[in-house]
């Protein structure tokens, strides 16, 4: 699918303000998919795609995610982590993407996952550091995004991991499974 | 068991620091067992036992984990880990100790376990808060411990997830899932 369509059917779906967060999760998706030598094309989709199913009503995300027969614990956990794999599903549905790979960097761009693909690492981190994100930590982020995805990966999790155990809030386990296997395979 | 011969052996497993934390944690965890109406004499034994096989050599707990089939995974994460499940064990076989909840309280003293019973709570806890502990954040769950059990245990897990965090360390699933589970207990 060209750019333009694909951002033509994103805009639909989003807020300005979140459209504009998608734009800049694309080019920077570009930049990491150049960098590391990943699929541009591939990069460039999942990107734009990544948030489509955001503000979709959760009645409906979480209908999807049952009938799916998606991992059902997710409902337990933040709604906030719901829009990823409902957005791979709808990305599929209603866009008519099917690549797999595209797909999977959708669907897994929040949570992370064990053994995570070249292209799904660099779809969660361009969305994390894209040039409109300012929260403290996400400079250091983007400058180990230079040197090291993994690195940055790593980083990238530590912080939410702790945003998340000051906000008294519960942690996805796939979030620390997702640590603890780059940390596991960094020592190895 | 009386104290005594209880003391007496579990002092010559340890270094003497080692077993003044002992009696610390053995004097903390008689103090909540009052004040939460535990079972006052349980936690004195488990207390004293709890870190029974702290000093054991790594290769004899790796045997041990291995022929009585604790989880394996525990081999794959912190070593600091292994004398928790290990000292179980032995205090069963080589103390005679067979009382079933006094040995689950020493082996879920470290990594905890969803569904933590009230002893359980309450050796982990003397264990972070006896006396003898000295780092940031120890005198917070001191005074939480006076006033629920639950809300310290919160809090000396989110403590101890963020050090290792920091540390670029890996987290053990338990404890990750018993954070959760004591979350999501908090919030029904």
């Amino acid at each position: 699918m060209e750019r333009e369509k694909a951002l033509k059917l994103v805009k639909e779906q989003l807020t300005e303000h979140r459209y504009q967060h998608t734009l800049g999760v694309m080019e920077t998706a570009i930049s990491l998919a150049r960098h590391y030598r990943a699929d541009e094309k591939k990069a460039e989709l999942a990107a734009i795609f990544h948030d489509y199913a955001k503000f979709r009503p959760k009645e409906e995300m979480k209908r999807i995610i049952i009938d799916q027969g998606f991992p059902s614990d997710l409902l337990e956990y933040n709604p906030e982590l719901w829009h990823a794999p409902v957005g791979a599903y709808l990305t599929k549905t209603e866009a008519g993407i099917t690549d797999r790979e595209i797909l999977d960097a959708i669907r897994y761009h929040t949570s992370g996952r064990p053994g995570m693909t070249l292209l799904e690492k660099i779809i969660y981190l361009a969305d994390y550091i894209e040039p409109g994100r300012h929260f403290p930590g996400v400079d250091e982020v983007r400058e180990l995004a230079q040197e090291s995805l993994n690195q940055a990966l790593i980083k990238s999790l530590q912080n939410t991991i702790i945003f998340l155990l000051k906000k008294n809030q519960m942690v996805y386990p796939e979030t620390f499974h997702t640590y603890n296997d780059l940390l596991k395979k960094q020592e190895a």
